[in-house]
């Protein structure tokens, strides 16, 4: 059996405070030693599935070929599915839960090719209790791929098609507003808004922002620095998606805002230079 | 001399929020190239060399042969020794303060073989201070041992029965009650217990639990997903333990639960199945 | 093309909980699949680019031969440069923006040698927008060095003294009091101070300190071990500087001290044995 795929990139919820994410670690080295681990990150919220589809998401065209092992696992031991769901034509293989963790990384990438249930407790660790997927189940199997276990070996077959889609919430038009939603609030404050943008290039260069009941309004900016000083802006972020941002600061403290948070966008007023009461630079 | 060991799997207090952990992994990479590096975790509270040990102990079946760096020591530079104790007829080697923290997980794997002092100095980096012995002196003896340095050119071979033992807490019986004391909070919040589900085997499936004057009924649930809403469970952990938990919530936060607290468990009254005052799904 | 460097040092503010490391990780994987990764840290507070500075000046001198890319970067898609620099005739080369980021380590490793502006996109990632130069510049620059592509192809030579120069404290003598400042405070709370142990050594064993209107003597220890209980120790750090400490507690906060706070040390009074009130051990 010849090693086939030699990276295996690595999402939890698990935090870094316990031991989780190395004892998944130790498993990958111990079965799969010539396996070089990429850790996207650790630091999903507890349970937010959500969370950790749009972080798979955002990260996937980037991740090296080979074996994508993710874990937001709320339903770990229940009758929720353990999946390996391969793509690219076997360039890469997906290992997680199936319960729309993967799916929008999956469609993004063109969508499933094969996918099997993890049923093949072969390829499993023994398990003192069912709530650790991630090392008895997830990370065995993960290394098996890795070092060259066929695919179907792993389970019984599924439908690609039963497989439970992701949620990424889309915009609507109503009237002249467009109502968006913020996806992610960065570590700097930055709230990632579903918004491409194409869909605010009539709104022109000062939109106004709604949300619970608070307005202000966003300046249209290349970078971070170039939002004017006390102003919010709104910056096409490293993803294409505009994002409201403040610089140097926290938009998300300062405005209040967080993840799933609903935002409306219509056009501003005319441009203000607002009063300048500082002298000097 | 030839390479030993390939793996090196580190643990500490160190956090990652400084530079610490980087610092020893940058000294392991110019001393042991060769070596692969797994953390275990660096968010072992500061100073706090029980959770340590308790960590390293649910930890040690996993982890790969190799050595084993593990660091928290609130008495560096004072008069603790640093010590390397043999495992497993040397398939691993412990490294790190003698001051418990080694103790269980070398217990758990069968007990200490060889054990020397890191006394000679001549395999520590010179340190212009001594509080930092994971850079100084743990690190670079992990390397040169990785590297193939004999083990008893480290320093004084010492008593494996003079190394200082952990203190891991035991359950007691009283009258109808066992009293058990949280092992770890995990990041979910679920409060591990000191008890095997043996030890319960008798109370059936609704226990009593008592705790800081308070008191709630822990239902015996398989999985997390499978605690009645709103209810607290007893589910037993991926490490074969029984824990406090409640399904996608904290039980730590939510029964004022904290490592170390005494939890006392006795029968519990018949099933009481709630009001279910919820409509539809 | 040979490969020429075979670690990557990666320090950033990025922090751990969104998967900027983590996709940085993976482009570094994807085209320089051979070079090993060491992850100094990622927890400089954001945008603190004076912390990250320092925290790579007391790094350095440990840092394996090859590339360190270090990213703090609030002007990122402004006119500020992103920046190469040899250091060591070629043993390493600093990656990052030009900003006062790299200067300090640079000029401890003996200062620059050649330096270049990052002006060749040919070794850029397509970026959907500008704010995420750390995987779409940065990454791709480092892992171009690493893979052996020369130098001087990655954009316009530029003159080492146009450098950004980092800004490092310094103390000054003020009548009988030495004016120092808090560089770091670590994870347990001990605060590093700009002093070097010799700038002390008339002020006697017990010194006074000053700062934001409080005092508390400080007492010089060898260890944190050896502080007095309940007092507050002067320990010579892990870097060869003077740091303000409590035994297995946080200095900084039980003494209100933050990084970038002003420190006076003056020479304190007599030795006094506080009355001890405890009986036993």
């Amino acid at each position: 059996m010849a090693p086939r795929y030699d990276t295996i990139t690595f999402l939890s919820d698990y935090g870094t405070d316990d031991e989780f994410v190395g004892v998944v670690h130790s498993v990958l080295r111990s079965l799969a030693p010539h396996a070089h681990v990429v850790d996207l990150t650790h630091g999903v919220p507890p349970h937010d599935v959500r969370a950790g589809a749009l972080t798979l998401a955002r990260s996937v065209q980037y991740v090296a070929p080979g074996v994508v092992l993710a874990i937001v696992d709320p339903g770990v031991g229940t009758a929720r599915r353990g999946v390996a769901i391969e793509v690219l034509d076997g360039q890469a293989v997906f290992v997680g839960p199936d319960n729309g963790l993967l799916a929008p990384a999956v469609a993004m990438v063109g969508g499933a090719g094969r996918a099997v249930s993890l049923t093949n407790d072969e390829h499993h660790l023994p398990a003192p209790g069912p709530t650790f997927a991630g090392r008895d189940v997830f990370a065995p199997v993960a290394a098996h791929l890795a070092n060259g276990v066929p695919f179907d070996e792993l389970g019984e077959a599924v439908d690609p098609s039963s497989l439970l889609p992701g949620v990424v919430p889309l915009t609507r038009q109503e009237d002249d507003r467009l109502v968006a939603e913020v996806l992610w609030v960065d570590r700097y404050g930055n709230c990632q808004l579903n918004v491409d943008p194409d869909e605010v290039e009539g709104l022109g260069e000062r939109i106004l922002l709604r949300w619970k009941g608070s307005t202000r309004t966003g300046v249209r900016s290349q970078t971070y620095g170039d939002i004017p000083g006390g102003q919010v802006g709104l910056v096409v972020d490293s993803y294409g998606l505009l994002s409201v941002c403040v610089d140097r600061s926290s938009a998300a403290d300062e405005l209040g805002l967080a993840a799933g948070d609903e935002v409306t966008l219509e056009a501003g007023g005319p441009m203000v230079t607002p009063v300048e009461l500082r002298t000097g630079a």
